[in-house]
Parts: C-alpha cells; sequence; structure tokens
C-alpha cells in the first residue's frame, strides 16, 4: 500500500546495524549527549523513587485518594496540571530482565548497568562513579531521604561502589566520607556503636564531622538549616506509614516521607552551587513484597505527599528539576472486575493498621476467635474460624514457615493475603518483581529532555545534561 | 517554606468546587471543546485497540520481541522515534471502577460513560449517538475490524446503542442498515440463515445493498477497494494468532488483524471526505481471561503488526489521526524476579500452539503420559505426572469444571495456566479486567490534544476536534 518507512532505520528493526548502542534492545545508551545545546540549567535536582511501584499500584492509589479522600493523587494531578513530561521506562538489569534494587538505582545512578545485587560494580571489578559523586565534584551539596535503611540500595545506588548491597555497615561509613549532606532514614544498626560488629560510634564520627545527628521527629523539627544532617530514625526500616499514623507514640517520633524532604530541601537548598537530593518510597516495595493491601497504599500515599513538597519548592524555585518514577514493578497489583469490586475496595477505608503489624500481635496464646476479632478490628472484615485456624497454624508451625524478602520475622503474609483478597478484590501476581515497563515523569528545567520510551540508565545521562556538566571526570 | 501552590485549584483538591463538572474525579469531562483554534484537520481517525491490554502486557510483547525475535515492539518504537504523544488514561465506567469492554467502548464511542454491560444506552435509558454515526453524518466511510465476533461489545460501542451487549444478533441489522462501509471479523452465526433464530440471510442482504461479501483470506485479497466490504472468516472468534500460525489450513482461509486492516484502509480511503476505522485485537483480552500465556503474546504481536500498517499509511497519508490504546486492564501479567526467569521467559519461543489449542485436544482417552507428551511437544516443557492426572480431572469431571468469561468449552484454562507458571515465570493476579490506568498514544493531525492524563470518554471529544467537527447533531 506504501513503500515508505514509518521508522527510522534501527529502531523497529534493529537488526541492520547499531545505531543505538544497543541493537538488540534499540534503545539509545546515550552516552552521549549534547551540552552545547543550553536551555535553562537545572541547579537543582530532585530524583523521587516510588521504589517497586508496578502500574497498578499507581492506579489503586489514585481510585483510594479519588474515592476516599476526595482527590486525585498528587502524582496524576500533576499529569492533569499538564506541566511535566513523561514517559515509559524500561528496567532490565545486565543480568536480568527483571532487576533488583541495587541494579536499578545503579542503572539510574552509574548510567550504567550490573547485575543484580550489584551497586555500581560491573562484572570484571569496573566501577561506575556514582552520579552524587559527580554533583558533589561540582560543587553541589547532596542527600538522600527514605522510608527504609538509610544505606538501603536505593539511596546507595545514587553515591556508592559496592559489589554488594548488603554491606550496609560499610554504606554508612561510605556516606560519611563521601560528605553526603543530608542522610536521612531507618538503619540505626549501621550507625550505633552497640549494634555494628566493629563497634564504632558513626554517629559521633558524623557529629565530629559537623552533622547534626537527630533520632526523633522533634530533633529534626528542631534543626537549623545550616548543618548537614544525619537522621536516624529506628532500627531497620521506618514503620510504615498506616501504622505510624494509628500509633500515637511512633507519630510523635518518627518523622513522614514529606517531613524529612523538607528538612532535607531547607538544608540542602543553602548550597549556592546547588543540590541533588535523592527521596525513596522504600516500603513500596516492602508492601508489595508481603502483598500487604492497607501497607501499599499508604506508603504510596506518603510518597504522594512528599512528591508534593517537591513539586510546590521546584515551581517556587524555578531552577529545579524533579524527576518521579520508580525502579521496577513489583507484584502487579490490580482491581480485579466483580459485582461487589467497587464496595470490596472501599473497606480498604477501614484498615487501621497493615497486615504485618496485626500479624506481628498474633501468638501461640491466641484463639481462632481472637484472631478472628484482630482482623474484624482493625481491618474491618471478617475470616471464617476455619482460616483463623489456619493462620494460627504459621505460629504453631504446623504450617511451613513463609520466607520472603524482608519478612524477617516469618509471617504468613502470603496466607493472610490469600484471605484478604476476597474481601478487598485486590490480586497480586506474585510477591516478587515484576517485568513491567514503568511511569517516569519530569517537572522543571530538563524535563524536555525525557522520551517516550527510555531505559533506566537514560536518566543518569538526562540529569547530567539537564544540570549541563560535561560527563567527564 | 512556600506558599505558592503547585496544584491548579480543582484539580488535586477538587473538594473546592466542580471546576471540572466530576469534582470527585477531578478530570475534565470536555464536552465542550474548541474547534475555532484549527491546527491541522484530522481528515481520517483509525482508533486502534488491544483489548484488556494491562501495562504487564505491553512489556511482555515488547521484551519478548525485543529478546527473541530482535526488535522492539511497533508500540515502543512509535516511542522511541519520538512522533507520538502518549498519556495514561482512567478507565472506569458508570457502574464499576472496573469497567467492561462494552461500557469501555461505549466511553469512547458515546461520549459519556454507561454501565457495564450497557452500549451507549444510560440509566434511564437515555441514548449518546456514537460517534462512527456522527462521522457518518458528515460524510465519511466508517468500518470496524477484529479478530473477534464483528458485533462485539468494542466494535459495536463505535456505532450502536443497545442496552446489552448481546444483542450481537440485532447489532449485525444494525451494521447494515446505519451503512458501515467495511465490517471484518468472526461471527458467521449472526449473519448466517442457518444460525440466525429470525433465519434471516444477512450475507444477501449485505450483498443486495452493494457489499463485496468474503469468507476467506483469498476472497478478501481479490476484493476491490470500490466496494464496502462485509468479511465475516468464522463462527465465533477469529483462531488466536499463535493457532493459525501453526496451522496451514488456518493460515489460508482466515485473515490476521493486519490482513483486514490493510483492505480496510483500501476501500475507506476512496472516500473524499475521509473516513473513520476502529480495529481491535480482540482476543488479547479473550487471552488475559484464559491466562494463555502464548495467545495473549501473539495476539499483542498480531495488534503491533497492525498498527505497523495503520501508523506507515498515517504518515504517508499526512491526514490520519491514529490513536491507540486499550480500553482497560485485564489479569496484570508479569515475569516475576527470580534466577531462572529470563531463561523460562525465553521457552515461550518454543510455543507451537496455544492452551486452549492444547486444553482442546485432550478428551478422556488420553492417559497421563499422552498429556505430557501434548504438553512437552506443543509448548517445550514437562508437567509431571501428578499435574497430567490433575488435568485429566477436568475432563472426567472429578475436578469442578471451569466457567470464566469465554470458556465456552469449560476448558481448565486456570488448572494448566497454575503448571505453566512455574515454567514461564509470568504470574496473572486473576482471569478478569483491572483498574489500572492504561496506556494511550496518538499519532497525526489532533495528537496534540492527548493530555499526560485523561478519562476514556475524553477519547470522544478528542477525535470531534481533531476532525473539527462540531458536537451537534
Amino acid at each position: 500500500m506504501d513503500r515508505r518507512k514509518f521508522f527510522k532505520k534501527g529502531t523497529l528493526l534493529a537488526a541492520g546495524g547499531a545505531l543505538f548502542g544497543n541493537p538488540i534492545s534499540g534503545l539509545a545508551t546515550t552516552m552521549d549527549y549534547d551540552i552545547s545545546v543550553k536551555g535553562k540549567r537545572a541547579k537543582n535536582i530532585i530524583f523521587m523513587v516510588s521504589d517497586g511501584m508496578s502500574s497498578g499500584t499507581l492506579a489503586l492509589s489514585d481510585h483510594f485518594q479519588n474515592r476516599i479522600l476526595g482527590h486525585r493523587s498528587v502524582w496524576m494531578s500533576a499529569y492533569m496540571d499538564n506541566k511535566v513530561t513523561r514517559g515509559l521506562m524500561e528496567t532490565s538489569s545486565a543480568s536480568a530482565i527483571v532487576t533488583d534494587s541495587s541494579a536499578g538505582s545503579s542503572a539510574f545512578g552509574g548510567g550504567v548497568r550490573v547485575a543484580n545485587g550489584s551497586l555500581n560494580v560491573g562484572a570484571n571489578g569496573e566501577q561506575y562513579l556514582p552520579i552524587w559523586q559527580k554533583m558533589k565534584r561540582k560543587g553541589k551539596k547532596i542527600g538522600v531521604v527514605t522510608t527504609v535503611t538509610a544505606t538501603h540500595a536505593t539511596p546507595a545506588g545514587f553515591n556508592v561502589n559496592n559489589n554488594s548491597r548488603y554491606s550496609e555497615p560499610q554504606i554508612a561509613i561510605d556516606y560519611l566520607n563521601l560528605g553526603v549532606d543530608v542522610v536521612m532514614g531507618g538503619g540505626d544498626e549501621f550507625f550505633n556503636e552497640d549494634k555494628r560488629e566493629d563497634k564504632r560510634d558513626l554517629y559521633e564520627d558524623y557529629e565530629d564531622k559537623g552533622y547534626a545527628v537527630v533520632k526523633t521527629l522533634n530533633e529534626l523539627k528542631q534543626t537549623g538549616k545550616n548543618k548537614p544532617i544525619l537522621g536516624i530514625f529506628n532500627e531497620g526500616a521506618l514503620p510504615y506509614q498506616l501504622d505510624r499514623k494509628n500509633t500515637p507514640e511512633l507519630e510523635k517520633t518518627i518523622p513522614s516521607l514529606a517531613d524529612m524532604t523538607k528538612k532535607a530541601i531547607e538544608h540542602l537548598n543553602t548550597s549556592k552551587n546547588g543540590f541533588a537530593l535523592q527521596i525513596e518510597s522504600g516500603k513500596v516495595d516492602w508492601a508489595a513484597h508481603a502483598n500487604d493491601l492497607g501497607g501499599l497504599l499508604f506508603e504510596q500515599i506518603q510518597f504522594d505527599e512528599a512528591l508534593k513538597v517537591a513539586l510546590e519548592f521546584a515551581e517556587k524555585d524555578g531552577e529545579t528539576l524533579v524527576i518521579f518514577t520508580t525502579d521496577h514493578g513489583n507484584a502487579n497489583p490490580g482491581l480485579i472486575y466483580g459485582k461487589t469490586a467497587d464496595k470490596d475496595f472501599e473497606t480498604v477505608a477501614k484498615y487501621k493498621y497493615t497486615n504485618e503489624w496485626i500479624l506481628n500481635q498474633i501468638d501461640n496464646s491466641y484463639s481462632p476467635n481472637k484472631v478472628r476479632e484482630l482482623v474484624d478490628e482493625y481491618l474491618g472484615f471478617e475470616i471464617t474460624s476455619s482460616e483463623a485456624h489456619h493462620i494460627l497454624g504459621y505460629y504453631s508451625n504446623i504450617e511451613k514457615e513463609e520466607q520472603g524478602l524482608y519478612n524477617y520475622k516469618h509471617l504468613p503474609y502470603e496466607g493472610f493475603a490469600n484471605m484478604q483478597k476476597k474481601h478487598s478484590s485486590v490480586g497480586w501476581i506474585s510477591m516478587d518483581h515484576s517485568s513491567d515497563h514503568v511511569e517516569v515523569a519530569a517537572f522543571g528545567p530538563g524535563k524536555e529532555l525525557l522520551k517516550p520510551f527510555v531505559k533506566n540508565t537514560d536518566l543518569h545521562y538526562l540529569m547530567l545534561q539537564a544540570a549541563q556538566i560535561e560527563n567527564k571526570f
């Protein structure tokens, strides 16, 4: 019918030649970029990751906020106001179609795909300079803020080189040596002399280097903006937002992601050469790994609240690029078609605590009826006596203990989620990451550099180009 | 920290007032649009629906084409060439967060959300004029092409009013009365006098009205471009593309979606006032309902091949708007993280037939070993003897017969998919539609009208605006 070709040589049919560096993937690696064509420069960069956010997570959170809270999600609202560019992103790592969070963060952080488990270290030990170090060398202040341990894979991938993401005690030292200006999250065990194997008191070391060291929300609030900040608010990850909101002592002591984001920006923005800040809602991923619906929705909402802080700052500032995305899908949750789907989904508004919190309450002393009462009181739905028996089986080792990432106490997340699904109409494909292409959006100077379909590594070069920094280090 | 607000009044916090018609959804209904601001007019519109395409389906098809076929998907390639605009779309219906295909198509077709099951008929019987009728009244030729029955919900929603999507015998008459210029797909039972309850010979009626009536690929090829076309190639839906490709007699007689698309455009493009064509890859949805991985991937690839035909025509033509999207997610498939995930996924390249085809071969005479051989020969993986026994249980009514949409023969789709998952590492949340926001993209004149986040109904007005047609009928 026609002989003209819609597709440029090398995209649809990449077999013809390596026009793009990676002919099979057909996606540009964009190792080269042109900084001579200068638009407005991004003095500051805020890079926001809702870790492990499937497309379904974004939609569920938006439906929930729309139906229950009476407004759309911040993410979707930013789209509605037509102020952002957006793309789909392929998230594979060097070793697998489905990435883990360390290879995912390394793609953004180092600009090169590495194997799952690694932080900016290639198969033969090659080290790729992490982007926050590049920014630091250009005189910018740098920071990481997260709801999991401050030394976890996603914040670490922007800052350090290590062939294992599990080297968190070392990463806590690296941050100090690198001069990361803001470090906030959980992970007391990696800073506290009583918990570290080497008995080193990292809190003291950070203080000696001029940091304000804070461990509670109140201390965080009272910190001025002139000192760098080490804020470690818990052992392990911070509590789930849903549990925090319904536990007065946690609400008093533990900051929200938005609280930390505000404080981080206040300090970093004292830098005359600009700043670079990564913000992660890390427990979106953990909740997906646990198929924990209440956990998932409120962590995504917590991400939204932090995103609002960042976008409002950037709008006023005018020199800040905000990128918001995720590193990979996880569990692909979705509300499932059916006559009761809407009502089922609305029951989530009754959730007072996460599945994790509830399953942590249960022990061998519980009767089936007490389990049923617990579920009814805090999640608002009824499980059967037989289901309660089944749950208790996990506590008496009649049922095989669940493993699962971040399931440190071997709680019966999957067993319970299978019961919950009948009441919520929300399903999951698994308790692990997925291969989906994910959503990425940008606001502010440099947003025009975001193409409709990108590789995760492209964002590394996009940040450098937006900041008008040559990739020579 | 700052007092300026990022979000316009009425978007993030819609509670303040009904700035947008639907304050809760916060999304514009865009009943009004301005056609006085005239960009280039879309003389022709091609609207392409990969029915029931979750985000994961788009990604899996892209990964599969990238890894196995050596090029990216057409959909992603169009993004890479940066020639399209794109958005996320909320797909809810009037009655539910999760839509069915008739309410989904009615949103595009009638511009108003109706209840699941309905075709452009409101709760009180209100009828909304379908968009292809609007186009017809403006002198355009109109057409529908699908791989399911030509009278199925998605094609019907652009053309007819009916309070039930199941009125397919009537819809076959409606198309004739409305003068739909191209009707292609399956559904012989709705046109054939021997199969219709009213014994009416619709083939003859279409011929009497000047249509070329064709029933095989060969007849389709031999049809000239000057006559309107009724092409009905099967009873029920067309066979899955994967089965068709590996069954010589089907490949000879049944056209692909791309074959039909080419022919449809050839005829419709004889219209001096332009044309409006809807193309549906309907069995992406059916395969998702059946958790049939081979079926799903090759139906999505078949969509891609038809999309390529449409985009290449539109590129050459210069006056054609191509919209490509889906009506809703379904089953949210995804490749699941794990050491064997890549290898598992690559085994799909060995699939010779769909699960449906394989399960249709089995009957009570099969031994467990024969079932195992069948699966090994046509899908390339080994099931255990106990799994083969379990499968046979469905044929001897030991296992409870499966229901499920489009599972007319009550085949054990779910039972088999659970076994397949261990070998493919692809999981599903359910066998039904999901609430995810979905991908929508546009190419050609009017593409600039596509906003980053839209409601399904917005596309109705977008098409009218792009064609510079006032909404007065």
